[in-house]
């Protein structure tokens, strides 16, 4: 596997390539990887005469400083896995490499980036938008190849490609699951075991939304005033509400926050 | 247990009590009775020389009539429920005697009934102040008894009782739940034996969300716009997308509605 640290020698390697007419897959990751990067990685060697993997944890996309601080970062076992599974090309740049200065161009989907996650982690859509159109124009790919789980960052990713007039060929890759249903993710390497088993919820949560339960609300509270709410400030003030279809029947439910 | 079907002779009857200086707790019931709606009576019978249930399915607050037509009705067990606990009086009118005619009265409680049970069921609070009015009116009670399942419905029937100056001192008495943790309800009578199991879900996912997992969104989507939908209108065009803090870990998981 060639290894690439800097963008001149990347994208002159490439070029040659590009001479030969051999097609380039991109796989942007930022390590840590797990079997649906690997998934991923196969999906581009199938399509591609040449697969370029990057390594590369974007400090624009964390809107949370301690999230960027804690994200696992596991290069040696990284290069393993890359090496086992033939991928041809690693870029693993640095941040001097990738930013030049403090000062980074913002971009706005409008309620695309407003939505779902972007309600949760400002910025981080722009950040994202960012990483990817210099991967885009490093790399210049015929195709690139995302993860189902991060489906509005495919959306997002989707609309750059479209209105930058990028033209890059954009794969979305299902969602792999470990054994016990959870979605892989680089972040389930901080779960503690306990936490692993209540992660579950997620898929669980999906699974009886779409199978048994149609949900109508789960909504946070100000117990006196009944006004909706993002997050706890203040737990004896706090209400959790739930309202859902099971079957034909409606159920309601509720729970103070604060009570034993 | 005096039973009364009618107004007049209820209030006769009432009359008479307070004048004897008795104080008068009401428990305003739909009938099939649970052990919720003994445990609002025992409060009722702790705090009051009298007594008074009623047992009233009141259509006004059913937005929606196959859910009027399938309440369950267990009227005899409901009176042998109330006399082995002792209960002082029943009320259980007909509609005809509750409602004159066709035309309606309508409240407007501004947000407090748009939001959360008043988003999902327009028009249902207004019929529940409605009947707690007629019957406040009917009872005159010192004080009267609510279960805190239908928490929104305490708040909007205190809301009732300040701004038309009723005087009831409003109780709320704490959700009565199964061995399981189902919160009960007249309605987990619909439930077959595998619904039932499901149905645990709404009070696992106050448990989670309170305890362990911090929510942050879990909505249904169009898969292509991702524009946020109530409900599946095309299964084939809808994704549900899911997020939550485990711990300190935030994970994202989502799933297409027509998928295998």
């Amino acid at each position: 596997m060639e290894i690439f640290e800097e963008i001149k020698p990347l994208r002159t390697f490439l070029a040659g390539k590009r001479n030969q007419s051999l097609s380039i897959g991109l796989v942007p990751t930022m390590g840590a990887l797990h079997q649906g990067h690997l998934c991923l990685i196969k999906a581009s060697m199938a399509d591609n005469d040449l697969t370029v993997a990057s390594i590369y944890v974007n400090p624009t996309q964390f809107n949370n400083s301690s999230d960027l601080d804690n994200y696992p970062r596991t290069k040696g076992e990284d290069l393993k896995l890359l090496g086992q599974i033939g991928c041809d090309v690693l870029f693993i740049p640095s941040n001097e490499e990738m930013y030049t200065g403090p000062q980074n161009l913002k971009f706005d989907f409008g309620i695309l980036d407003k939505i779902l996650e972007g309600k949760f982690r400002p910025g981080h859509f722009s950040g994202v938008a960012l990483v990817v159109s210099k991967l885009f124009n490093i790399v210049d790919p015929d195709r690139a190849y995302f993860g189902q789980k991060d489906y509005q960052q495919f959306k997002v990713i989707a609309r750059l490609n479209d209105e930058l007039k990028f033209f890059v060929d954009l794969r979305s890759v299902p969602i792999v699951r470990e054994e016990s249903g959870l979605a892989m993710s680089s972040r389930n390497q901080r779960l503690s075991k306990e936490a692993r088993g209540n992660a579950l919820l997620l898929v669980e949560s999906l699974n009886f939304v779409k199978t048994e339960i149609k949900l109508e609300y789960l909504e946070l509270a100000d117990k006196h005033t009944l006004e909706l709410m993002d997050q706890v400030v203040n737990p004896q003030d706090a209400i959790l509400l739930i309202a859902a279809f099971v079957g034909e029947v409606r159920l309601i439910d509720n729970m103070m926050i604060a009570e034993e």
